[in-house]
């Protein structure tokens, strides 16, 4: 199990508070006790590797109950099916599951890290200066650090400009290079290397001297910034800090020798400079939240539409209007869900059912138990509509659909899915060995669903049902659609949609795959443009992808006008 | 001109050079006068940003001179073309060139500067110790940190192995992820979610306690890392630094008193752990070392090809043996370059030329200027390869081909290539402006080869010649090849080949577009599936794929067949 008992994540966080409160308090340490500073060094070290410890542990228990959250959501029902196909918000789930899920946390635990310890640090200093030589100088300390800092930021404005323009320069300038590659012929045949060359010459010297001018654009805020921020504000941390000590009705000039003094007076120098550090510390982090910011926001979008997708709220109609006269038929307004579903055994019952689109046909037709169907038409007619409505992939726009649960209907496609796992796992798929154990199917029934299907050489080659391949690989187009039928016989569902899922596979398998459906009772809708199958069908649905649809029993005509 | 004066360039490495030693001094003065730490941290400030200056423009000036010495042999004849069509050594020229070429110079000024400080202290603080505490000091401190340096890269060793076995983790959990959403229909018909989330979770969870088990080791190693290099290594340290101290017979202790000893002692030990520390910058500048030698790997072969290439050396061999039958054909050893090509105006004449293939047919040949040349043949024919060979593209591998120079025969594409640039470079490519006015033509003259193509919209849209434009995205197919035809024009070369270029041109400008060449003297090879192109051809070229060919006179029976 991959959620951990909340107290590990706690330890984690303490550790890391603890570790912080510990290097603050070495600094200070150091401050009061500045010759030995080496060893102190040393403990540092040390505590810097507790604190590395703590990190890394935070941010890989705070991915793994993201991902675990994120996961429970992505695959509840098909969740992850209607992301890709309903709704077009999220592009590249994958991604953001893993690479954003792991940028977000590191980000988060860093930013806590990073915020925490100047905070700290600021706060402890605050005090101790307080203390010392009173409120004002610390407050007078922070008021020339904030109007500095605010007038540096304002100087620094053209940098976020200059980026830009450079990286726009970078990009131009490999442009022209991939285009001089994708022309090449041309511009040989032309002989126009002179001329290209001019071209990428002159592109890169734009890049050259705008990186030219945005070092020494740097180097100068390089100065203005330890002017500003070191110099001056070295010289302000003194002037604050001598105040005191330059009153000689202070109390200290009473109870303190001359060196005592003096080394009193460095102490508070040394403070007020570590708290303008972590100061800028703390703008450091301010930057690297805008990056924060953007996984932020692309985690919360995730699950947004994870929740709104689990509540049935797409945002991408589903109506394709391709036809945009206003006059073609009269548009009833489609609301995904509108239709009803009934669960009844053994039947399948379509009432005006609405497929997508107000220009596919309102479908009127009953199937029952041990009627084959065969369903033809033109591509994009409906077919595949008609499918994910059956499976229940697609939500009804209206009608009413009478047919088994999910479970007992079957769909089978023309490149079969193979999942990761044991050659045991592509016969059950999705059934785990366990289930297959309780529904008292043995591994020699199993066997013979294989032999069936001539896959019995897979398991002889392999000698056991355990053997772990990427089987979407190892398999042929023809095994793989003939191991998609050996599932079929073990799952036995009520229905099976078989979509072009034997293209690959030999006549004579083909029709004992057909026969054999017939004796165990599975009836099917076939997709196939094989004239061969017509004889295992009782009834035809063709649709012309304009509206219109037939519904009719398959007679020997049928098959003439057929071929 | 993008070269610099060399003095620019090593002004900077001089300036590197300097800074470096100045915060080397920086360092020494701050171990020898212990107090005033920040003043000198505002000093160092100072000298970094100088640094920083210094390292910028050296990789900026670098880079600059490496690119301009890359393009002058890329650019030199027709380099690039056959980078990318006759050698298969590289395989992304445009990312060797621009990304690459800036990572390596970076890295090798980093290297620079990573390297030399480093060394400088060692230098330095070996000097200042051997005079201080004698050389056997530093000697064993050095004899220390080697061994214990080799001890540690050992124990360090798993790390590497560890961090592969990460990112293949990390691979599989994202390749799980990808395929879900690549099957997630056919999943969401089978109802696997429940199977797919203990896949997912399965491979997370592998990833995950790789990840902690790795943070452990790293913890461990983070131990015994400080254990001995730091704690250990300082233990060594000031027992070495100590022995001459305890010595109660050095000299040392007749002239100072206990103070200044102490003090002597605390910065001979200071100067031994800053010795240390550069020993340990430069162990992970060896670390950055292996980051470059990829990079030297990279520009090293860029250039070896380069050079290969332009001294016409190919690493592929053109024939492509598709038929493997030795019996097909005898084959005559096929070497680049064997033929012989003649420049002679206003003829072309194949000699028994082999075009790549010994499958291809010697064609013999005879065009003189004022005859039109029709080519045709099904796809692979070696049409392409003809118009290579004529346009000096490809070595010859046999034969004698007469010929004009390179300038004077002109190859038309489908998709005609328009440069970067103005409107009037797109008529004039590749002359530019100034070779357009020692030829005496005028823009009014230009503007009538526009006109002929019905392109003068254009011109009067545009307003003005020099506009500049995306011109490959800004013309239509049609426009582009009508633009590829007043160029023809403009040019006058003595043999041009079409090559489907009219494809998209109406039938009453592609008559004009041949009326006006043979009035101009251009004699055409014209590729085109049109009927009405075969009247203004007096011949045809057909090659059949199989090493036939037929040169024949036009007639109308031909023309009746050919329809």
């Amino acid at each position: 199990d991959l959620s951990l008992p909340q107290p590990t994540w706690c330890r984690y966080l303490i550790l890391i508070a603890a570790m912080l409160v510990a290097r603050t308090y070495c600094d200070v340490w150091m401050i009061q006790n500045g010759t030995m500073i080496e060893r102190l060094d040393d403990n540092i070290a040390l505590v810097n590797n507790f604190l590395k410890l703590g990190l890394n542990e935070l941010k890989l228990r705070f991915r793994v109950r993201l991902t675990k959250h994120l996961y429970d959501e992505y695959l509840k029902g098909y969740t992850y099916y209607k992301m890709g196909n309903l709704d077009n918000r999220i592009a590249n789930a994958d991604q953001l599951l893993t690479q954003d899920v792991e940028k977000f946390c590191n980000s988060v635990v860093d930013l806590y890290s990073n915020l925490s310890k100047p905070l700290l640090d600021i706060g402890l200093y605050i005090f101790k200066l307080t203390t010392a030589i009173g409120a004002q100088g610390p407050a007078s300390m922070m008021a020339y650090l904030l109007i500095s800092g605010l007038f540096l930021t304002r100087l620094r404005r053209p940098i976020g400009k200059m980026t830009v323009t450079e990286q726009r320069y970078e990009g131009e300038y490999r442009y022209v290079n991939s285009r001089l590659i994708t022309n090449s012929e041309e511009i040989a045949f032309y002989n126009g290397n002179m001329r290209e060359k001019q071209t990428i010459h002159s592109t890169f010297k734009k890049l050259v001297d705008h990186l030219h001018k945005f070092i020494f654009f740097r180097f100068t805020m390089g100065f203005v910034d330890s002017l500003i921020a070191k110099y001056i504000a070295t010289v302000v941390g003194y002037l604050v800090v001598s105040r005191p000590f330059l009153n000689l009705s202070d109390p200290r000039h009473l109870n303190s020798t001359q060196p005592e003094l003096l080394e009193d007076y460095y102490q508070s120098g040394r403070m007020l400079l570590r708290m303008s550090q972590a100061l800028g510390r703390i703008v450091l982090a301010g930057r690297e939240m805008t990056r924060l910011s953007g996984f932020t926001m692309r985690i919360t979008e995730l699950m947004k539409v994870l929740k709104e997708l689990n509540s049935g709220k797409y945002e991408r109609t589903m109506v394709s209007h391709q036809d945009k006269d206003p006059n073609a038929v009269e548009r009833v307004a489609l609301v995904p869900g509108s239709g009803q579903i009934v669960n009844v055994d053994h039947v399948i019952k379509f009432e005006w059912v609405i497929l997508v689109d107000s220009l596919s046909p309102s479908l009127c037709f009953q199937v029952r138990s041990g009627t084959n169907v065969l369903v033809c038409g033109p591509n994009g007619c409906g077919k595949s509509s008609l499918f994910r409505v059956l499976g229940e992939l697609w939500p009804l726009f209206g009608g009413r659909l009478t047919k088994p649960e999910r479970g007992k209907l079957f769909y089978v496609p023309q490149r079969p899915y193979m999942t990761l796992g044991t050659l045991r796992d592509q016969v059950i798929y999705p059934d785990t060995y366990e289930e297959q154990r309780r529904k008292g199917i043995s591994d020699l029934v199993l066997k013979e669903y294989l032999d069936n299907v001539q896959l019995g050489h897979i398991l002889e080659r392999e000698g056991t049902w355990d053997t772990v391949q990427d089987w979407m690989d190892v398999l042929s187009g023809g095994e793989k659609q003939r191991m998609a039928m050996a599932r079929l016989f073990y799952h036995k569902p009520q229905f099976a949609i078989l979509d072009e899922c034997t293209s690959a596979v030999s006549v004579d398998v083909e029709d004992f795959i057909y026969s054999h459906c017939r004796t165990v009772g599975i009836s099917l809708f076939t997709v196939s443009h094989r004239k061969s199958l017509w004889k295992h069908h009782e009834y035809y649905l063709h649709m012309d992808g304009r509206g219109n649809y037939d519904f009719k029993p398959i007679t020997d005509e049928t098959i003439e006008f057929g071929s």
